[in-house]
């Protein structure tokens, strides 16, 4: 399933560091791209340092926008589907089946504190990750995580220069050859 | 299961809107508290309104720490487990069963970038929300999620004055009684 990510309402600055965070779950739980309006060059710093590192420089990338608007339109004008993310909408466990079902490109939005209405209308389902304030970083994870079932958790990258070998003590890092 | 939530490295103003993401995700899913070291009185103010309208005054709860270290050994002396959220760790789903045949009551560490050492050594369990580096939101949310199968995102809050009805377009709140 091919997932991107769209976030939108980052206010420069102040949401910088949910913004990387947000960028780094898209990355590790299998979307293949994020979407942003104008944000701070260290978030493709980090986003590209930590590819360099753990792997996937060819398989995830951030792209800049400038109308989310009008990316969501072509989206779905080229047979995509997109779900917004709001505490609002239909709960996850409902509609998860659903949207698998569609079995289509998936743009998945993320927002920060206020969402414009339009977005609302636009977006072919409204999900809610439980109806309770919290972050837009977890609503993220946990929609990825229900749509890939939790696979994403032994996701390896491709290129990576490192491995983590699991331990249930300390760190232990394999380098890899080639890598 | 009764599981509270130990937030540390928290860097002065840098991380204060991470933060409280943490203790939003928290709250929204399933834990009773979350200690802090020093942290800005906004988070503390952030919560509050959100317990305010959203429900949970009395279920939910944020307190400052001085020592985590002694936090956490205090918890251990009372019989309850210490679990350490890091890339490094056994992978959550490897280890979630053996979590829960435990049966006591949890305390979960989440850190900012740099840990000390003896974190790794102290933690019952060092668990792995994947082996990529992401955010230590997304890594609590699905640790809680995993722990309570997915009912933290049905959760209501007792005393709440508002409560969604969830909708595929727009919003919906409800005006509580005597909430």
């Amino acid at each position: 399933m091919k997932v991107a990510v769209l976030r939108i309402g980052h206010r420069f600055v102040r949401d910088d560091r949910i913004t990387t965070h947000a960028a780094l779950v898209s990355r590790a739980f299998g979307s293949y791209k994020i979407y942003m309006t104008e944000v701070d060059d260290s978030i493709k710093e980090t986003l590209n340092r930590v590819s360099a590192r753990w792997g996937g420089l060819t398989e995830f990338r951030i792209e800049i926008i400038k109308d989310p608007l009008k990316l969501i339109r072509k989206w779905q004008k080229d047979g995509g589907i997109v779900i917004h993310l709001t505490m609002y909408g239909i709960n996850i466990d409902d509609v998860v089946s659903t949207i698998e079902k569609e079995d289509k490109r998936i743009l998945v939005i993320i927002g920060a504190e206020k969402v414009p209405g339009e977005i609302y209308e636009l977006a072919d389902y409204n999900v809610a990750i439980g109806h309770q304030p919290h972050s837009e970083i977890a609503a993220l994870a946990i929609f990825l995580d229900r749509l890939f079932k939790g696979k994403q958790l032994r996701k390896n990258f491709s290129g990576a220069q490192c491995k983590i070998i699991p331990m249930s003590r300390g760190k232990r890092v394999v380098q890899m050859e080639g890598g």
